[in-house]
Parts: C-alpha cells; sequence; structure tokens
C-alpha cells in the first residue's frame, strides 16, 4: 500500500499533536529502592497472584482491572472512513481512551485487532478479557457489530459495550427526551423515522422503543424497513418485525410525510422538500459526521429543534456524554453487565441535567463536568 | 474455586502496595476545550487515519505503538507458582510494566490470556499485535512457550520476545563473562552443566554456545540430556544434538564432577557433595527464586564466585538488567526483531559496565541507571 500511494501529507496541527501518541501507561506506586521492588514485583507479587488465583474477583481490588477499559476495534468501520485497518484506527481508539480518562477517570487501553471472521474475532476479545474491567467495542462494521457484542456478552461477565449502537441510542434518547419538552408533546405520541440501519440506527430503535415509543420507521438506503422486502438480512429482518407497526413502505421521504422526528445516522443526505413534509413542530436530529444529513440551517426551516453531531452548532448529540459515566458507574458497582435499564437511566440523568430545556439547548455540553458523575450514579442505581 | 477455597489472607504492606492495581493510563496532550478535542479525536483525527491507512509505518509516529510494548501471558508458568491463569498472573505484568517505564521509558501494557492451544493463543496474539510497538512474552509454560514464540516471530514484524528465556540468558551471559574474568579464564575452556531444560535453560544453553563455549551439558529431572535418551519431545530431543559434544550420561551430581560452571535454573536442590566435586576456581550460578538449588553460602565453600536470583545476596541475575534496555533499543531503531546479535551484544554491554570484576561484583545493581541506555545503544548499533 505504501508503496503505490503517494506519500502523505502529515503537516499542520492535528499532527503536530498527534506525535508520539496520546497516551502513556504511568506507574502509580513509587519503586525507589530494593524493598520497593520485593513489594510491587518478585518476590512479594507472588502473594497478590496467590491470593486471585484462590478468588479470581480479588483481581478488581488488587490491580489494574478494577479501573481498566479495553477500546477494542478491528477497524472496518472508523469513523466516516470505513475500513482502514486496524493500525489506522489507533489514532481514534487513543482519542477515545483520552476521553474516558478526563471525563470519566476510567484507564482504558486501546486494542486494534486485525479484522477476520466474527467467530474469530470474538475468541481472540474473549480470551484476552482477563485484563480488563470491560470492554468498549468501537468502529466495528455492521451488521458483524451486533453478532460480535452478543456473542462476547453471551460469554463474559464483565461488560460489554458497542459504543457506536449504545453510546449513540443513549445520547440520542437524552436529546428526544427534551425535544419532546420543547415542543409539548409526550414521547408515546411522536412519529419517528431514522434514516440509517447500521449499528447507530439499530440501536436507536431499540431504545426508542423501549422508551415507549411505538411508531418508529427506519429506512436504508434501498428505502423503508418492512417485512415485505426481501432483500433484508437477519438483522434487518428482526428490525422489519420490531418496528414500522404499520407496515408501511416506499422511500425515506415517503416515511418522512407527515412524521414528528427525523434521526439521520445513514451519512446520506437528505432533500429539503422531503424534510418540509414533516408535520408542524418537527424535530430533526442530523447525526451524520462531518457533514450532517440535512444542514441544520436548512432544518431550522422547517423543525422546531434541530440537532447535529457537529460542536460548531448548537444541540452537540456526541457519545462523550454517555460512554465515559457509564463505564465509570458499571466499574465502580462491580455490574457484571451494562443492562438496558442503566441505559435508560443513563439517557435519563443527560436529559434531566437541562432544567428548562430549549429549542437551542436540548443536551449538556461535552465539556460540562456533571454529565459523566450524573450517568455514573445512574448506572450504580441500576447495578 | 473461590467456593471451595478457603477466604486468602490480605493483609500486609504487600496487598496495601497492590490495592488498586500498579499502573494508570495517562493522557500525554491536553484536552482543555472544543479546539483541543476537535485535534485529538473528531473531525481533526481522520486526517492521521487517513495517513496511516496509506502508509502504516506512520503509525509508529502518530500513535502510542512507537513506545508501547504488550507484556504477554497465559499465566501458565508464573514465577514458581505454575499454572495459576491470566487473572492471577495480572499482578506480575503490572509489575513487569512498571519495571519497563522506571528503568527503559517504554510504555507496556499487560495482555492476559486464557490459555489454549498453541495455535490459538499465536492467532490472538498475533491479531492484536498492530496495536503495538513489540511483544514481550512472560510466564508461558515450556515447551510451549518455545513453539507461541518461533510461530510470532516468524508471522510478526515487530520484536517478540520471551523474557524467561533471553532476558535470564542474556543476563547470565553477562555474568559468566565478568565471573569468567574474575577466575582468569577464558570462555571456550569451560565445562559448563546446567540444571533446567525450560525456558531459561534451554535459552541459556543456546546462548553460551554462541558466545563460543562448547562444552555445555545440560540436565533436566531425569538427569542428562544426551541423544541415548528415550524420553525426549521434540524440544530437549534439538538440546540433545546442539550440546553435550561427548554425549555424557547420568546424573546431574555425576555431570558436575569436574565441572567449572553450573547454572541453575531448575528449581530444585543440588547436594553440596556434588556441588563439591565441582573443578577448583568453580561459578556456581544458583538462580531459582525464592530458593537457590544451593544455598549461596553453601556453594561458596566450594566455588570462586557465586551468584544468585535475590537481592539479599551478592551478584543478583536479574532479567531487569536486559529487558528494559533491550526494548528501549528496538523501539527507538524500529528494529523488526531482537536477534542474536542483539543478546550478545547486550551481555556484553552489561558486562562491560564492572570494570573490574570481583566475586562479589560480576553483575551492575538493578539500580545502576547506566544499565539500560547501556543495553540500549548495544541494541541500536545491531539494528
Amino acid at each position: 500500500m505504501s508503496e503505490s500511494s503517494p506519500t502523505p501529507d502529515v503537516s499542520g496541527p492535528v499532527f503536530v499533536a498527534h506525535e508520539g501518541g496520546k497516551l502513556e501507561s504511568v506507574p502509580t506506586k513509587p519503586l525507589r529502592d530494593r524493598d520497593d521492588l520485593s513489594l510491587l514485583y518478585t518476590p512479594g507479587v507472588a502473594d497478590v497472584c496467590r491470593a486471585i488465583a484462590a478468588d479470581p474477583e480479588l483481581s478488581f481490588r488488587y490491580t489494574t482491572r478494577h479501573n481498566t477499559v479495553a477500546v477494542v476495534t478491528d477497524g472496518t468501520a472508523v469513523l466516516g472512513l470505513g475500513d482502514i485497518g486496524p493500525e489506522a484506527a489507533l489514532p481514534v481508539m487513543e482519542g477515545k481512551a483520552v476521553l474516558f480518562k478526563h471525563f470519566g477517570g476510567v484507564d482504558s487501553v486501546p486494542v486494534c485487532l486485525e479484522t477476520g471472521p466474527v467467530e474469530e474475532l470474538v475468541d481472540a476479545i474473549a480470551r484476552i478479557a482477563p485484563t480488563y474491567g470491560g470492554i468498549n467495542l468501537e468502529d466495528i462494521s455492521a451488521p458483524r457489530c451486533f453478532d460480535i457484542e452478543d456473542a462476547l456478552k453471551e460469554r463474559l461477565d464483565i461488560p460489554v459495550f458497542h459504543d457506536d449502537q449504545h453510546g449513540t441510542a443513549i445520547v440520542t434518547l437524552a436529546a428526544l427526551l427534551n425535544a419532546a419538552t420543547v415542543v409539548g408533546r409526550e414521547l408515546p405520541s411522536l412519529r419517528v423515522v431514522i434514516a440509517g440501519a447500521g449499528a447507530a440506527g439499530v440501536a436507536i430503535a431499540n431504545i426508542f422503543e423501549r422508551a415507549g415509543i411505538p411508531n418508529v420507521v427506519v429506512a436504508d438506503s434501498r428505502g423503508v424497513i418492512s417485512r415485505s422486502r426481501e432483500d433484508l438480512g437477519p438483522h434487518k429482518r428482526k428490525l422489519a418485525e420490531s418496528t414500522n407497526p404499520r407496515q408501511v413502505t416506499g422511500s425515506l421521504a415517503d416515511a418522512l410525510d407527515g412524521a414528528d422526528v427525523f434521526v439521520g445516522v445513514s451519512g446520506g443526505s437528505v432533500p429539503e422538500d422531503a424534510i418540509a413534509r414533516m408535520a408542524d413542530g418537527a424535530i430533526i436530529f442530523a447525526l451524520a459526521n462531518p457533514d450532517p444529513e440535512v444542514h441544520p440551517e436548512v432544518a431550522a426551516r422547517h423543525a422546531a429543534v434541530v440537532a447535529t453531531g457537529r460542536s460548531d452548532f448548537p444541540n452537540q448529540i456526541n457519545n462523550v456524554l454517555a460512554f465515559p459515566g457509564l463505564f465509570r458507574g458499571a466499574l465502580d458497582s462491580g455490574a457484571k453487565a451494562i443492562t438496558e435499564q442503566m441505559k435508560l437511566a443513563a439517557a435519563e440523568a443527560i436529559a434531566a441535567l437541562i432544567e428548562t430545556p430549549t429549542a437551542d439547548e436540548i443536551v449538556p455540553s461535552v465539556f460540562d463536568e456533571r454529565v459523566a458523575p450524573a450517568v455514573a450514579e445512574a448506572v450504580r442505581a441500576h447495578a
């Protein structure tokens, strides 16, 4: 690859900031002399090994496991860049680790795997799991991400959480809770259309339904997902069963006709005239990054509340509002899994931080220091 | 296990020192505001991802890979404790990571795997290798450790180094170089007996031969390893071919009769009368920990130079003299492997730090700050 491609341009502040990477592994105990060495390493360490061998749960007390999450990817769906491989995914995983520590006080380490069949990835991740207190899956392509997460949850007794699914879903639900308040609606009354049936789209549809919204329609690039579609793989078929109660068919634009809520997690674009056909007081979350499905200024002409994934417009729907606090709470409480109840409670906790939601403030800032503790507390309360 | 075993005693300073583990994962770049977030994470990080996708070698410049070594074990041969499992091995791997950072400035992260067939372990380790700049294998039982290391070296283009083999071998050779000076002998003239044909014994036999000692005999618990033995697995059979040039047979005590050098890496014990039969000016390295094969005071009655693995006697032969500098040099030079030349040069560099070796000083202190830089320099010179 390096032979045939032109030399990449590595100038500019981004490359300066990434020189040498963004993490280091730092001892927390002093090593000053032979006495320290005998405590932290041989012969003293043998006592700790023996105690953990007798009771493996002690590994959560006497090792880094109690506070360490692996940020695991195979590099197949990195940001909007697609399948760029494990080496190229590493800067994102390091960035994630920086956020984990900064916002949640969680130590995390990137693990970038060569991709392969689902079973092999599951085996490799399960095999290294005794090292960690939790597994954050990241940037793994759909629909493999669903099978990998399901298999790992089944196999491991530490929290396993695919952030592209559930982090996005939690923060999107938090935003919708407050957006509904702004437009004076109850969640169950909303007609929701989700563009995108990948990791985020599926998880958002699921959490919306668990939050009490019966009318959710999901569209992929070929149109609305319904039972009459004959081109669906098993995951989309399941979606066709669980969503779209009236089993409408047609294009995304058809579905948007009269809809109350549009959530874009597709990376595609939606024409203004489709948006224009939404109901009065519409809510638009155009979350594709860096280019939202519809420009927020265009969306604002037809909607009462608009949110994006971008930091340069109001209402940034960003996973960092969820994952640091979620794992903080899970690690603190010794939870063996992140449950559906925890996810709903996390969304409610994020939403509740905005006392009086307005069209321009439905979610807290990513730098709001109250967020991670509030999410952690919600998780602990349901552990 | 925890149900049937008595509750382990977790009192005392060792457990206090291990509370919460011994490492943390710390961001090296500031995250102060949205501008920093845009540089270290999305959208800025995408430029770095794209550059690495175009040229994966750039992962050694713009990620933690440039300075990060995985300390990998399956917990099957931890210290003298045997197969205690990956969770119970974690405190040792963390301790190793503390030493890597303290002595070599190398960031390292523990990876403790559920054990399994050699092929599966190799697959799992190879799969996560894109995350790291090197792999330090640790506390994996023999003879599996030989096959695992060989397969990984074949498959990966980053340094792979089984410290129980090569770290021990390098420091033992360093000690022997200076011990030979003390007793006024040249290496090729020495008759060497090694007790133990596990990871350390095999590697020490190999490095001694490469260092120019033709007469090396290795004994396992059943006696001297020679071609006439019919109970040898493939690795010991190979050893029978490459060592024991006169193809002597018999017990360890038989082999010690008239020998110049005894190296114990067996964990067993050697009776005084066997030691007493060694040649005048004998050299005894009784490296089993915490109980040397022969007590150093007993050994001193019959030998001119005595060394152990313990810190409370002179001449501590400890791997920490080698591995931090070795990986420091390998990472700095971008070496794709730790070669035999590098290992010999490292041993010579360690030995050379003792200007005038004496019976009580054949190796530097583990806290001698000159050691890691000297080893790193030797490695870089051969990269």
